[in-house]
C-alpha cells in the first residue's frame, strides 16, 4: 500500500516527482524535467497538487506542484535524507536489453543497488544483447520504478564490463553464482554487502566459472528447473533481500 | 544448463517441440503445428534434427524432425511421463494484461500449476487489465517458457473469476495471502498444495482481505517496499517453490 490519502474508502496514490540527484533542498523551488512533466500531466497532476518528491539518491521530501506557464517547479516542505542502504549487486550476463529492461524495473523494487551487466562469451552470441548506449534507458527505468516502490535510492546501472575486469576489483562482503549444481543458498549475512553473479542465456563457460570461484563466489541453486538469465538475478535478489529484511526483523 | 549436445566446449541446446496435449504417443509421426514450424524455422532447424517434445501436460519423448513439403512432422521415439507437481497455485489480480503476461513466463520457469486472475474491486480500476479473450495467449506463453526451461507441465491460465467465486470454492493445503502488513512467511508446507493470493495494483481492499481471512488466507509479508503486483506474485512464486524444493534436498 503506497502511502496516501483516502477517498471513498481507498487510498489514493500521492504521485512522486523525480529530480536529479543532489537537488533537493528544503523550502526551495526546483524546476520539473520536461519529461516529468510529460509524466504528472499524463497522470492529470493538478496546479497546486501535493506530491512526494525523490532524487533516487537518498533525498526524499513532500512537495507541492506549480504549473507556470508550459513548465513547472515543485516547492519543497522538508526533507529527508533516507541512509544508504546494505550493498546488493547483481552482476549479470549482459543478455537480451529487453529482458534486461525488465530485470532492473524489478531490481529497483526489490532493493537492489547495482546493476553491472557482464560482457561474457556467451553474452556476445546474443544479438539483441544490452550495450553500452542503452544504459542511460536503463537508468532512467530505474528510478522510474521508484515511483511505484516508494523507494528513495535507484540502483545504479553500469554499463557493461569484462567479467574479468569484474572480477580484478575487490568485492568485501559476501559473493554468490548462480548455478544449478550448487547447493542451497544457506548462511546469508545479513549486515554485509552480498554480490550474485548470474550468466546469461548458456550460462558462464567453464572458464569464467573457474574465474568466478577463484574471486571467491559460491556456487547457489536458485530453483528446480532452468531459468531465464533474468528470472535467475530477480529470484536472487528477492531471496536475498527477503533473507537480509527477516534478520533484522526476528 | 539445458540437456544438449556438446560442440566448440558449449552445450547446443536440443529444440523444443511442442504438441497438443495428450498427442505425444511413442513411435508416431505427430503433424507440427504452423505456429511450431514457424518457430523451428526461425530457430533454423534442420531436417532430420534431434528435438525434445512434450504436451505441457506431463509428456515429453525425444524426436526427429522431417519437413515435408511446407509442412512438417516429428517422429517420436520413446516417451516419458514426468508426474504432475504438487499444486503450486497463483491467484493474483488480474491487473496490466503485459505485466500479467510476464508473470506467467516467469511462473512456468518457476514451476507454478495454476494461475488464477481474480476479478477485484481495484483490478476493474485498470484500463489495460487482463480480459478473458487474452487468455489464449497467455496459455501460449506458459507453453512457450517449457522450452526454455525444459519444464514438463505448463501452468493452466484460467479466466479471470470474482474473488468471491474463488474463495468459494474449497482448496486444500496451505493458503497464502501477499500482505505487506503481515509476518514473513514461516512453516511453508512441502509436500501440500499452496495457493497464494496477490492483490492488484492498490492492493485488495478491506472487504475482500476480509473474505481471504475468512477463507483461511495467512498474510504474509514478502518484501520491505511495495511490489507491483507481478513482482509480488513472483517473489512468492520463487519463494515457495524454493523452499519446497530445499525441503526435498535436505
Amino acid at each position: 500500500m503506497r502511502c496516501g490519502v483516502v477517498g471513498r474508502g481507498r487510498p489514493l496514490p500521492v504521485k512522486t516527482v523525480l529530480l536529479p540527484p543532489g537537488t533537493v533542498r528544503a523550502h526551495q523551488a526546483i524546476p520539473i524535467s520536461p519529461e516529468e512533466l510529460r509524466h504528472l500531466r499524463v497522470r492529470r497532476a493538478e496546479d497546486g497538487e501535493a506530491v512526494r518528491v525523490c532524487d533516487g539518491h537518498g533525498a526524499v521530501a513532500e512537495g507541492r506542484l506549480e504549473y507556470v506557464g508550459q513548465s513547472a517547479v515543485v516547492h519543497l516542505g522538508e526533507n529527508e535524507d533516507v541512509p544508504a542502504p546494505t550493498p546488493l549487486i547483481l552482476a549479470v550476463g549482459a543478455g537480451d536489453r529487453e529482458r534486461f529492461g525488465w530485470l532492473v524495473e524489478k531490481a529497483a523494487e526489490l532493493g537492489v543497488t547495482e546493476i553491472v551487466p557482464l560482457d561474457t562469451v556467451r553474452a556476445r552470441d546474443a544479438s539483441t544483447r544490452l550495450r553500452t548506449g542503452q544504459v542511460e534507458r536503463l537508468t532512467r527505468r530505474a528510478r522510474e520504478a521508484l515511483k511505484q516502490c516508494a523507494g528513495a535510492w535507484a540502483p545504479v546501472v553500469h554499463s557493461p564490463v569484462p567479467l574479468e575486469t569484474f572480477l580484478a576489483g575487490a568485492r568485501p562482503g559476501q559473493k554468490w553464482v548462480a548455478d544449478r549444481a550448487g547447493p542451497w543458498p544457506t548462511g546469508v549475512l545479513i549486515d554485509a554487502p552480498i554480490t550474485v553473479a548470474v550468466g546469461p542465456e548458456g550460462g558462464f563457460t567453464a572458464d569464467e566459472r573457474d574465474g568466478l570461484a577463484a574471486a571467491g563466489y559460491r556456487p547457489m541453486r536458485l530453483a528446480a528447473s532452468v531459468l531465464r538469465f533474468e528470472t535467475a538475478a530477480l529470484v536472487a535478489a528477492a531471496h536475498m533481500s527477503m533473507q537480509r529484511r527477516r534478520g533484522h526483523d526476528e
